[in-house]
């Protein structure tokens, strides 16, 4: 007798079943369990509190969002509040800047690309940021940075035969969406005795071996700051990266949601778009992507992000376009956070108080992610058998566990990764 | 020489090439270029205005979103509005029911799911407007209804032998996804003259001759009210469309944004929801998609809204569940306006001026919007060689163009379909 379901396993996209989604994965729902358990009173784990940190979501630990941004959205939100006089000047005055300038409110649908203006101020803090020209047109609005990501890849992979060089370690995010496309994961490796630097001589090694087994390598994805390796890319090894795909002609996809997550003095944040922007010599296309939900301010629910290209024709610049109309557009919330995150209140604009509460903010806030990397790296350090580099940018540490040889013949005898093994198992020491 | 693009028409995805998306093609291009030169003092049309009617967006029309939504939802942006006196009392009890709900505020990531507070809503909702049980576990909040058609189809398509039957005329979304997933559009045309209702008899003749054709059929879409058509289905035509589809094993994916767009007083929403689960002995399987941009709230810019499924087999059901954490969550603000929508201020909950001024707001909404659906549908049959059905709900009147001969002869001589010849033009009159 037939089920009395249709779909199935089997005659379901085969592609949905390939794809791994490691961050809400097995692993979720065994630590969901062990705090139902320690919830119920149960002792026998060595630990009494379960922290999530599986995935960067600042405000779930207590982070704050900026008092500016959230009161501007709230007039935004019902601009009514307009006549009222429970806040500052200055947020009235943003408000009524974006109001006079979106014309019909958060509730009519904007241009697909994003509102004008934000895309304007958008190009204005890239310009401001790396000394080398932004066009507005060149922008696009995105709900958080992975709708930008599936875009791109989207508008460029067709078939089997493609491939994509991802850094090993990564955000799960870029084999998930590989898998769904039906594409290639071509992997490199970090180099985790440097600092997890990017090896750039590798690079052509893993290109060519790919490549002569027949996949047609498109695209390049460097994360930086890295996620989760936590290590800030030097300009040179930047470069590096830049001749290497402009010799082989292939993409950039830069990953630069932490841009603004630097927690070491000995380093900075370099966007691919300076980088490529002063080579001319070594022309390449890039998607750069960048997004409200990590940064100083960490406003995940809210889904706002964008992406800017650099070096597309300008034929394939309307097929982006037009792919992009399908989603109808990025959500309008989202949108002016993102204005927010570019524009926030400054000495030209704004009163000395409203300037000093945001840096307040601002600097608390950074204050403590610098704080938390510090703690996670020192207490995993403390651990024995596990490793850990400094965490240097973006918010997660990649220890390594060496796990002992009876740990691991333990594993391999239940069919499972040595590292799965000890995750799945609740034990702390190893 | 080698371009200095490295993406290029010809090696860029090709479904996106093949993907149209009407809604903002070359008529849009050509009424923005009509709406500049009348601007301009150009007197060459026959009309002083442009009014761009190619996609439901209300409030660009000047409808109002609801007062209580919005206050509430300003709340939610910034909880510290808790401590002032400028709204009703109702508005901050609300807003405090979803802030001890959701408890790390708009901020944080909700489960992938959505929050399961709305998702308790919706279905209570769902469960009130059907008299059938609905499960919160089977609701998944989304970024308006277009993300989460994305999602069905992506679950359940997985080459260029598969195919989903979709109206005639439609909604371009269809057709530019099917393109973009490598699957066949398979078109069943509606019946002008039976007030664009379903053929249903014909159903079974397109789906055998193209099964024949070797196309695999895995999905029948329907949209009612309908888009651009503006028909509301029969109880008696979707038992038919039930009946076709569990017996050929399809899923339906039922389109039903526009469910409170009903303007006839002889017609009444039926959900798919509730035919399916009136008739279970002949189950099929059902994705139902509803959105906060239509209705009677018009809120497209927000992004938000809600698939249920029905019937689904439970394995299949978590890999829907891994594919939905790829993209993290649903926007909250779209989220929590999805709660108000189908929680809207009640009786049992709300002081009478709250819901008075709810209930007044609402039915000057609809009445405006009958209001315009009569408006449309008089003056277009006004029109010498028009004629244009009732528009019983929706938000689109869909005419039929009579051209004169030597209109089509000058068309074709152009390489030009002969409407989008017309509409091109300029001309009113024909």
């Amino acid at each position: 007798m037939a089920s009395k379901h249709i779909i199935n396993l089997k005659n379901m996209n085969p592609a949905v079943l390939q794809a791994e989604y490691a961050v809400r994965g097995a692993m979720v729902i065994r630590a969901k369990q062990i705090k139902e358990e320690i919830q119920a009173g149960s002792k026998k784990y060595p630990f009494k509190d379960l922290t999530e940190c599986n995935i960067g979501n600042p405000q779930a630990f207590g982070q704050q969002p900026f008092s500016f941004h959230r009161q501007v959205l709230s007039v935004l939100m019902n601009p009514s509040l307009l006549h009222t006089k429970v806040y500052h000047d200055d947020v009235y005055k943003r408000a009524e800047l974006y109001l006079n300038s979106i014309e019909h409110g958060l509730g009519a649908y904007s241009d697909s690309q994003g509102f004008p203006i934000v895309r304007k101020n958008i190009a204005r803090y890239i310009e401001q940021r790396d000394g080398f020209p932004s066009n507005p047109d060149n922008i696009y609005t995105t709900d958080g940075a992975s709708s930008g990501i599936n875009i791109a890849l989207e508008l460029l992979l067709s078939g089997p035969n493609d491939g994509v060089m991802i850094p090993i370690p990564q955000y799960p995010l870029y084999t998930a969406l590989l898998a769904l496309k039906n594409a290639n994961p071509v992997p490199y490796f970090l180099n985790e005795e440097k600092g997890w630097s990017v090896d750039t001589e590798l690079l052509q090694q893993v290109y060519d071996e790919n490549t002569k087994k027949g996949i047609n390598i498109k695209a390049l994805v460097v994360i930086n700051p890295g996620n989760p390796t936590g290590q800030v890319l030097s300009e040179s090894d930047m470069k590096k990266i830049v001749e290497f795909a402009s010799k082989n002609r292939i993409v950039i996809l830069a990953d630069e949601v932490y841009q603004l997550n630097v927690y070491t003095k000995n380093k900075k944040f370099t966007s691919f778009k300076k980088i490529c922007a002063s080579m001319p010599n070594h022309p390449v296309d890039l998607f750069s992507f960048h997004s409200t939900s990590k940064g100083i301010m960490g406003e995940c629910g809210i889904r706002g992000g964008y992406f800017e290209i650099f070096n597309i024709d300008k034929d394939v610049h309307f097929q982006l376009e037009k792919l992009r109309t399908m989603f109808l557009c990025s959500n309008t919330t989202g949108q002016i956070l993102t204005d927010l995150m570019v524009n926030p209140p400054n000495p030209e604009e704004n009163s000395p108080e409203v300037l000093e509460q945001y840096n307040r903010e601002y600097q608390n806030n950074y204050n403590s992610l610098v704080y938390r990397a510090k703690l996670v790296t020192d207490s995993l350090r403390k651990m024995k058998n596990v490793i850990c580099n400094e965490v240097e940018g973006a918010m997660y540490a990649f220890p390594r566990i060496h796990l002992p040889e009876k740990a691991i013949e333990e594993a391999q005898r239940r069919n499972q990764a040595p590292d799965l093994f000890y995750t799945m198992s609740g034990k702390l020491n190893i």
